[in-house]
Formats: structure tokens, C-alpha cells, sequence
């Protein structure tokens, strides 16, 4: 083998490789990021492969877990158009690596122009020349049945062209099925290419796709809205959140409040002494992070609760709040992590003209940053510790990128089933980016989508677009910080519209209760999204059993999700055109087909509007003139529907939404009394 | 500067690099091949940058020859949604680079910060906090009139801030922007990133993106189609290529001929001793790709042909086609660059059934492909040497991608102004592989895309598909392999439709004549595409005077196409609406809309067909109302057109198509009178 010209192509070690892969999909930002994948997911890689001339090309999926030494391999199938295809199953949390290899083929090659060849004397030469091929085959193969089979295959080939066969006992044994599998098992590799990137897939549990989040102050549990709550009286909501089909309870931050500072009711700045300040003002002479509010109670207690809530089926996620109040330890004890004004006090949170002087950030540019980044991870690390594994991050977007994707990979390295929420409200690119280094579900721009056109453009986008591979949203109709002027004026139909579409259009969805299923619409100030009274400052006492709340229809539609795997995914969404623009329409589907709902919502909350649907049938496999069955998981109605074109009316005082499983196949007859 | 942690993010140097780089345009496969631009174009460069928090980010766009050492720069500026653009200006042949460098820059947040600041407290402590930024920017500055000036503004800043100056005093002070704009000139890029891919350019001469070909075989020079041509037989034709238009005259190979297996007339295998053969099997006893063909003439004869073309504006275009007759040279010197079958003969080329014996096509998996490498590179050093810039490569696709690849950046590397036009009639993604890997230029589909629909798609594709940067189509209505059957049945329209669509949708085009342009129209067979008596393997007289002759016509068609610089760059297509689909429009412009060229053809050859246009004046820069003036440079009539429906008629049997250039500054009143 002699040595490369002086200027070889960037790929090629060797100018006898003539095979190019391109265009591996999926890939983020050209292999810079992982997809994002749940366990038991199947994962379809597609590749761009072909070598010069007519020769036949093969390719091979390769993956395997980030932990294994050795790569998994299985045969890509042609597409057309230069374009193949393979797929691969997850089986295990943590990180896995895909890339493809490809070659030309010399035995499908010959096999190729054998089968197209018609003189007699040509096909004996033929036959020689891929005895020869297969004798190669035999050699690769390891000792044992292959290639004692191939052996065998190349002397009756050899055998019959030196007899002189005519040409159909050449092409009878030249082209025999069975043992040219045989052979394509054994392919020379010689020339083989493997693509220049491995491409990496972050593999979480289930929940990280399909979560129904319930926020909950638990300053507020005791439900007098006098006596502070404790941990002790978060259990006893347990049933009712479990109630409502909730699996993820979420607290706002549980560690003590900064005295220094503190905001009183109202985010005002004279508080009196028996306030109890933000949750986010973290830390004081208690504590810090790591630390709890005595109020609630203690670690034991909290770790109790945290048994407890999995006992009913539901997970505490906790809030990580990256920064200080002012009587924070850290800040005595490493005043290096904060900014310094030219005063010499610490920089407190601005965005000029507005002051939060109950807030320190940490100091990104720190020269001590790799030890703020590890005592920051080791947050994460003392709560995981008590149980938690899931965590809603506080304003990520204003904490360094390089930061997040550092420790979400090294909490993932040793707790591959902890699961992070992004809480950035903010610009386009910078949320896809939180996503892109690591965090599991975002919150998303739904909180302020409501016509028909932004709704079905926002999730076309977020289903459609490329954010598809590593953005998963998480839709809240509502947060403590943003009571969206629709709930405020809208009414109860408001409610129920906005938490269908939440529950229906997204896999992940929360609310912030109980003040959405309550029905709280009192805003501080008008053209304002912060709540009156808001617990962000506050106790409040919730009446859980008032007759107008909204528990019991959350429940049906925590329900049908629970029951219908076309809920679970985001993949499967399509729009259905409704020719009624106060009305939204879309399925959702398993890519199987086997579980589809589709969902029809009012969006005007005052009157009943109505509007013919058209379904793409043969999206939803049914035949053009079939009858199927439309039954509605939150009223149990059932409405026999045929063709493509259909009726649909909401009155939003009863019901703003349907939410129907599609069935195409009627089992009885009597399936039909339904609608006689 | 402490060390940085166990799992530093894969472009964190330093964990204080809070900025972020991504989705840079334009980038060829993430930055894995050029994209392609001739001398004098101005690159667009555009990014995503962004960082968290509300910092102000800024950014530079990276720039430089790859021979230079340095990089220029040039602030980027803002297009929203973080999205940044600058561009450069290349003047010079071969490797350009390009990245982008962006930072979170204290300076500029200062400021932002400083605007929006309200108490007099709050802006004198922000004053000596800018004061002390601007101090730093002095520092940098280099000795000299920035760092004084900066000197001095700190001090004054931080003076009116010790002397408790009023709010609009220090405003006045700390917003100046003439002192603002000497600032930015030093920015603080401690903690600057720089994209992690540098990109590249291959920069061309202008010819590479707009050229009109003309291909023509030597060996009918002498007229009579009796004796063979000479290469000074073909000076003659040059004044009659020229009158055409034509600037590169394009001979298929002048190597000498192989005797072995050579094909008589009309591609039969039994040729009479008179038979000339195919110039395509290249090589006999006289020598092989860097010899000539002796009835031709001499390297000396050849070289002054090169001279005289140069002298009528016209340049020399070689084929270059890789492959050996059975008694080239290097078929007895190096037996190892050959494929050998297993009888130990020599592989000729096939594609069973078909074989091509007297064509022995080279192994690029030959062991010793390195020296196979370096001869294939030293024909191309050979003829650069007598003064040929532009090859036609013969069926690159099938010689092995990776060796393109390194010889374009070899004969680049001494002659960036050689042009390569790859000749690959094949499937779309080899075809743009091939590009990608660096030819200039590339064949394309035209020469089978015959109606407005196809017409329509392809060359919408080819213009604003993501080939755009690095694929440039040469547009062929006739090849000497290629006679389409629309030419065999259309008649004269056809032809002159054809010329028309090639030469205003393709800034690069070509025709083989003169079978063109003397309505060459006879198949060898019906249902193929191969010319009766084809040039391919005979001498053929020509009737240049014939008066069905094109050659007036194609000699305006050119003349077009020099005048208007709209048609000499493929990026300004855009296809206009018209109310007929027999009928096709489509306009081109430059970026500026100083030249706008409008056609309009008619695609039926047998009928005159008319319809309605409907341009979009805004793109044109039209008014709603105005009237311009349509000037069509074919026939020299004028039209006045107003609005954006417009009336067009086309007679085949006259003129099947308008090639109107648009004049929207009338220049005096009795510019009406051409339409009274």
C-alpha cells in the first residue's frame, strides 16, 4: 500500500474508498447535539449513500449504548433516489451513538451484472469471477457453517462454468437466494466507509415525553390561608391531585426565605413582620439550596412525602432557582460568585429601570466559575439524594449555556432518569438552545397562543419543525407569574378550552392549581398578568370543594390521555381544516394507527359555533365511504361519522371541547344503537 | 484561572464564554465542502448569536484569503431574532475563509443599561462604573489617538459622577456617541468565542458562472466532410464562433485514436480502414492524453489555435475523459491501474448487457492508485501548460469522488483560474457530489425538461434550492450523445425555442454545432437519442451558409446575454404567472434591479399561443400604476406596459419567444411614440 498524495480529501485514508455517505438524519446541528429519545422508542436513521459508477453499494446501521465497547449493526434498506434507511430500539437510560457505515459491494456488484448478462461464454467468465468472490466471502467468515456452505457454493459455481454449463445452470446456481444471504453476511469491508460523525441520542424515561404537571405552593397546604403549610399537609392533597390524574407535583422552592429585603403581599417593599416573602428570595441564616423552610418541615419530613406522593402514583418535582437572597451563606461565604458594584456592594438583579434587591445573581463570568458550577451541580446532587428526580429550573436563559449543558450532562452521567424542565420564557432561539444542551421538556409560548391560526402554527412549528428532535414542549395554560389576560376575562369556558387544548395538544402539559381549576381570574393591574394575591407572596385558602371548580373535567381529560397513546406523543399531531375560525380541529395518532383522537375545541367562549370538519381519511386509514365511530372521552357521547366531510357543534357553557377516540371497526351490530 | 471541570462542554475552553454561535449561512454539509463565488462577489455571512440574560452580544464576521495570515473583520449587524449579517468582498482567486467571532460585550451593556436608567443615584454609581469599562477600553487601545480620547471620556464621566452632576449631565455625557463609536473599536474579547467551523470559498474567475459554449469537432474543420480537419482549419471557424457569441469553443478529445476494437460508423463494430473511430477511445502507438491526434496537427499548431481563439475573445475548452483504448500507452506501462478479468485479460467496459470493448475504463481501487492519482492530475498539468483553463470532464461519475476532490484542489492549488465542467448525466445526489467536491460547472436535466411544470421545478431548484451555493448548472439543449426527441419532432421553433430557454434560464449554456444551429434533427433510431451519422465516429460537412441556418439568431441571443447582467448569473430567476400553459415567463435580475430581463416562451412549436402575465411589481420595483417599457432584444420591438397583467403572443413560425429587457425610466416623452 503506498502512501496518500500530499493533498488527500479531508475523509479519505485510503483513495481506493469511492462509497459517500451524506445527509445522516436525524442530526442536530450536524452531530453538536443529541436527539432526545424515550426508552422503548424505535429510531429510524436515514443516510445518503452511493460510490461512483454502477457498482452496488451497501450500508449498515451502527449503534450502541455510550457504555458498550462494541457497535450494534444492522442492514439499511434503499429508499430510492440514493436514499436508505434502518432502525433501532432503545433499551436502557443514558446516552447511545449512531452512525453509518458504508461500501461498494463487489460480491452484489457481480451478483448484479451476472443476473443481466446473456452470452454463454461471458456468463462462464462471470461464474469464475464470482467463485472467486465467494471463495473470499468463505475466508472472512469464521470457521463453522458459513463458510464451509460458501466453500461448497464456489466450487459448484467454479465446477460448472469449467464443464461448460449452459447459461440457466449458471444462473441456477450463480444466482441462488438462499446462499447469496449466506454470503451478504460476510461482505468485504476492505473499502468501507464509516461517516465522520457519531451521532448521540440522550435516551430518558417515559415521563420526560408524556407528564401531566400539577404546581402546588405548599406555603399554602394547611388551607386556612393563616396557619403556614407543612409537609405534613401536602400529603393529605395527595388524593386529590391523584384525583385529577396529576403524576408530577411541583412545589416552587421549599428552601428559606431571605429576610434582607423581603417583598411583602403584592410584590410590595414594605412588608410586615408576618410575611412570608418570595420562595424564590433563596436562602437566609437557616440555609441556603440545601437547605428547608422550618416552616414545612424538616428532611425527614420531606423525603416522608416524597414515598408518600409515589405511593399515589405521583412524582415531587422540585424548583432550582439559581440565585441568592441577600442573607444567602454563599453570599458571606463566597462573595467571589457574585458581581460587585463600583460601590463595593453585590450587584442585585436589574433589567434597568426595574430593581430585584432581593435577588442575587451568580456571577457568571466568576474567575471562580468551575467552583460555583460544582457546588450549583451539587444542588441537584443533594436532592436527588432525598428522592427528587425532577426538577423545573428557574429562568435558565439567564444563567451561562455552557454551564447548563455541563451539569445536566453530569447529573445525567451518574442519574440517567432525572428529568429537567427549562422555565425560559423567552426568545426563540435561545429556549431551542436550552433544549439543545440538555433539558428534557421547555416550557413553551402556548400561555399566549390562542386564535386558531397562532395555535395551529405554534405547534406545527414545534411538531414539524426541527425542534422536533430535541425540544420537548411542556404547554401551561397558566403560572404563578402569568395569569394570561384570556383566563381573565374569558370564564369558565376559557378554562376548559385552554386546559383541553394544553392536555391534548402537547404530551407535556401543567397547570398552576389550585387557582386554574378554581378558576382564579383576579388579576393585581389591569393589562397585568400578575395574579391578585398571589401566593407568590402569600398564604391563600383554596376551597377545593366548590362546586364551579374544575377538578373533575381536569380528571376526564387526565383520563382519555392516560388511556390513548396518541395523547402521550407530540409526533403525531396534524391539523384538520374546520371551516369555522372560532374552531380548531386535529388528530392525533400513533404511528401505528392503532389510537387515534381527535380533538375539536370552541374558542369563542360565548356562543356555540359549529363547522364542517374534512379528515384526510387515508391519514387516519379509513376507507372513502366507511363508517366509524366518534366517541367522546369527556362526555361519553358517541357520534357515528362517515366520509370526510362532517359536522361538529359546541355550546362552550356545557362543553367547549370534544376529545374523541376514532374507532374504525365496530365489533356488533349493536354498536350501532348508539345512535338510533 | 482555575482548572476546568471534569466535563467541559465540547467548545468551553473557559467556562466564562457566555456567548453562543450557530446556524452560520452559508455552509456546504456543516462546513465539509466550499461554496462557490466568483471574483468581485460580495459574500453574505449570516449567524445566530446570542447570550443569556440581556446582556448585549455583539459579533464580527471573520474573513481571509487562506493564503493570508491575518483575519479581516467587520462588525455584524442586527437582523432581529437574533440573527446577525455582515459581508465581504472577494478580489482575489483560490480559497477564501470565512467564520464569525461574537462575545458579551460589557461595553455595550453598560450603555444599554445607562439609557434606561431613571434615580440619580442609580446613574452616578453606573457613571463610575462606565467610567471604569471605558478605562479598560483605553488600555487596550493601542498607544496613540483611541486611547486618549477614551482616557479623557472616563475622566470625564467619572469627574461629573464625583461632582454629583444632575441625571441629563451624565446622560449627555455617558451617551456620546461619537465617543461611544471609539469604544467599540476596542471591545473587550476576553471572553469572545469563535465559531468552531472556519467555512471556505472557492472564488473562480467570472467565466465560471456565466459562459457560452460551443462544441464543435475538429475533425469536420476542413468542411467536406472528406478530408480530415486540422487545428488550422479550425482558426478559420472562429470568426464565424464569434459573430455567434460564443466565448469558450469546446473540442471533444484530440488525442490520438486507438486501432484496437475501434467502432465504425454509426457506432458498428466493423469499421472500414478509412473510419476515424471514437475520439473518446483515447490513446494508440503515437501516445495517449497528452498526445494529439497527428492528422490534427502539432502541439505547436495546437497552441497557436489557442492564441488565435484567445485573439476573437474565445477560449479553448479540452475533454478531459479518463479512460484508455486497448493500445493506449499506460495499458502496457502500468497493467496495475487496470481491472483485470479473471481469464487475465484487461476489463473493458461494460454494463451487462452492453460492453464497450474498445474502452478500458481505469481502477480506482488499484493498489497503487497514488501514481495512478498523479498521472491523471499530470494531464491536466500538461495541457494547463499549452494554455488551456477549462476542461469538460467526460462521465466523472464514474471515477472515484475522493479523487475529484484532490485533483481539483491540486491543478487549484497552481491554477485557481481553471474552470472544470463535470459531465455527469446521472442520479441527482452523484450529480451534486460532484459539485460539491469542486467541479465549476455541471450538466444538468435541461436537456429533457420540456414543459412549463418541469421547467418550472427543476430550475427553481437549481436556483433556490441549497445546491445554489455550490452547483452551477450549464444548460444543453443538443449533446453529440444527446439528440431529445423533442428536437427530432419540433422542427425550427423547437430549435430556437430550446437556444432561447438554455440561454436565459442557465447563466451557463451550451450547444453542439453545428448540428444545432443547422436544425440537425436526424435520429439513428426512433425511440433514441444517438444522431444519424454522427460526428462521434465520422467526418461531417457543414453548410454554414445554409439560410435555415440559427446562427444570426443565436448570435443575438448572446449579444443578449452580454448586454444584460441579469442573464449572466443564475441567482435573479423568478418565474412569473401566465395563463397558459403552452406559454412559460419567468423574469431575471440583478441584486440591485438596475437590469431586469423578462421571457416569455412559447413552448408549443405548432400553434401561436397568448396569455396573460401577471408580474409581481414589487419585486420588480415597479409602481402599482407606472408604465415601463418592454424592449425586446430579439426582434427590437418595443411594448408599453402598465400594471401587473400584461398581454403577450408569441408565433412560433416567427418568434417563439420575447427576451424584453424592462425600462422603467422613460427617458423623454417621445420615447411614447414607438407604441403610437
Amino acid at each position: 500500500m503506498s502512501a496518500a498524495p500530499e493533498v488527500a480529501p479531508v475523509e479519505l485514508a485510503d483513495g481506493r474508498i469511492r462509497v459517500v455517505i451524506e445527509h445522516v438524519t436525524p442530526l442536530v446541528d450536524g452531530g453538536r447535539f443529541p436527539i432526545k429519545r424515550v426508552l422503548g422508542d424505535s429510531i429510524e436513521v436515514q443516510a445518503d449513500c452511493f460510490g461512483d459508477g454502477h457498482d452496488v453499494v451497501a450500508c449498515s446501521l451502527l449503534w450502541r449504548h455510550a457504555r458498550s465497547a462494541g457497535w450494534q449493526s444492522a442492514p439499511m434498506q434503499p429508499l430510492g433516489n440514493d436514499r436508505w434507511s434502518a432502525a433501532f430500539v432503545i433499551d436502557a437510560l443514558g446516552t447511545w451513538q449512531y452512525t453509518v457505515r458504508a461500501w461498494v459491494d463487489p460480491f452484489l456488484s457481480w451478483r448484479h451484472d451476472f443476473q443481466r448478462r446473456l452470452e454463454a461464454e461471458d456468463l462462464r467468465v462471470a461464474a469464475r469471477t464470482g467463485a472467486l468472490l465467494i471463495e473470499e466471502a468463505a475466508q472472512r467468515a469464521e470457521l463453522g457453517g458459513d463458510a464451509a456452505l460458501l466453500r461448497a457454493w464456489a466450487q459448484d459455481l467454479a465446477g460448472a462454468a469449467s464443464a461448460g454449463a449452459a447459461p440457466d445452470e449458471l444462473r441456477r446456481i450463480g444466482l441462488d437466494e438462499a446462499r447469496a444471504a449466506i454470503a451478504r453476511r460476510q461482505p468485504d469491508l476492505r473499502h468501507s466507509l464509516t461517516f465522520g460523525i457519531t451521532a448521540k441520542v440522550t435516551v430518558e424515561r417515559r415521563r420526560a415525553q408524556f407528564s401531566s404537571w400539577y404546581e402546588f405552593f405548599p406555603r399554602s397546604a394547611a388551607g386556612d390561608g393563616v396557619r403556614h403549610g407543612t409537609f405534613a399537609d401536602c400529603e393529605a392533597w395527595l388524593p386529590y391531585v391523584q384525583r385529577m390524574g396529576f403524576d408530577v407535583l411541583y412545589f416552587p422552592p421549599i428552601h428559606p426565605i431571605g429576610r434582607v429585603q423581603r417583598k411583602g403581599r403584592n410584590n410590595t417593599r414594605d412588608p410586615g413582620p408576618a410575611d412570608h416573602g418570595s420562595p424564590w428570595a433563596i436562602g437566609a441564616e437557616e440555609g441556603g439550596h440545601d437547605a428547608l423552610l422550618p416552616q414545612l418541615g424538616t428532611l425527614e419530613e420531606f423525603r416522608r412525602l416524597v414515598r408518600r406522593a409515589d405511593e399515589h402514583g405521583i412524582e415531587i418535582a422540585m424548583d432550582i432557582a439559581f440565585q441568592c437572597a441577600p442573607d444567602h451563606p454563599w453570599v458571606r461565604e463566597h462573595p467571589e460568585w457574585f458581581r460587585r458594584r463600583v460601590d463595593g456592594s453585590i450587584q442585585y438583579a436589574e433589567n434597568p429601570p426595574k430593581k430585584y434587591e432581593d435577588i442575587y445573581p451568580f456571577d457568571f463570568e466568576s474567575n471562580d466559575w468551575p467552583n460555583l458550577w460544582r457546588a450549583l451541580a451539587g444542588i441537584f446532587e443533594f436532592w436527588i439524594a432525598q428522592g427528587v428526580s425532577m426538577f423545573r429550573v428557574d429562568n435558565p436563559h439567564t444563567k451561562a449555556f455552557g454551564f447548563w449543558e455541563w451539569v445536566i450532562a453530569q447529573v445525567r452521567e451518574k442519574h440517567p432518569e432525572v428529568i429537567f424542565l427549562s422555565e425560559a420564557f423567552t426568545r426563540p432561539k435561545v429556549m431551542h438552545r436550552l433544549a439543545k444542551v440538555g433539558f428534557s421538556q421547555s416550557y413553551t409560548y402556548f400561555t399566549w397562543r390562542n386564535t386558531k391560526q397562532e395555535l395551529t402554527d405554534y405547534f406545527t412549528e414545534l411538531t414539524r419543525g426541527p425542534g422536533r428532535e430535541y425540544f420537548r414542549p411542556n404547554a401551561w395554560p397558566n403560572t404563578p407569574d402569568i395569569l394570561p389576560a384570556a383566563l381573565q376575562w374569558g370564564g369558565r369556558a376559557v378554562f376548559m378550552s385552554r386546559v383541553a387544548l394544553a392536555a391534548t395538544l402537547a404530551a407535556n402539559y401543567g397547570i398552576y392549581g389550585p387557582a386554574f381549576e378554581l378558576l382564579e381570574a383576579r388579576a393585581l393591574r389591569a393589562g397585568g398578568e400578575e395574579y391578585q394575591d398571589s401566593e407568590k407572596y402569600e398564604l391563600r385558602a383554596w376551597n377545593r370543594d366548590d362546586p364551579a371548580s374544575l377538578a373533575a373535567y381536569i380528571g376526564v381529560l387526565n383520563r382519555a390521555r392516560r388511556d390513548n397513546a396518541a395523547l402521550q406523543s407530540d409526533a403525531g399531531l396534524r391539523f384538520i381544516d374546520i371551516d369555522n375560525d372560532q374552531m380548531i380541529a386535529y388528530a392525533k395518532s400513533t404511528p401505528d394507527r392503532s389510537n387515534i383522537v381527535v380533538c375539536v375545541v370552541n374558542l369563542d367562549p360565548h356562543h356555540l359555533q359549529s363547522g364542517w370538519l374534512t379528515l384526510d381519511l387515508a391519514a387516519l386509514g379509513l376507507e372513502a365511504n366507511q363508517a366509524y365511530q366518534m366517541h367522546d372521552l369527556l362526555t361519553g357521547s358517541h357520534f357515528l361519522w362517515q366520509g370526510a366531510r362532517n359536522y361538529v357543534s359546541l355550546d362552550p357553557q356545557r362543553s367547549p371541547a370534544h376529545v374523541m377516540q376514532l374507532r374504525s371497526r365496530l365489533r356488533r351490530e349493536s354498536d350501532f344503537d348508539y345512535f338510533l
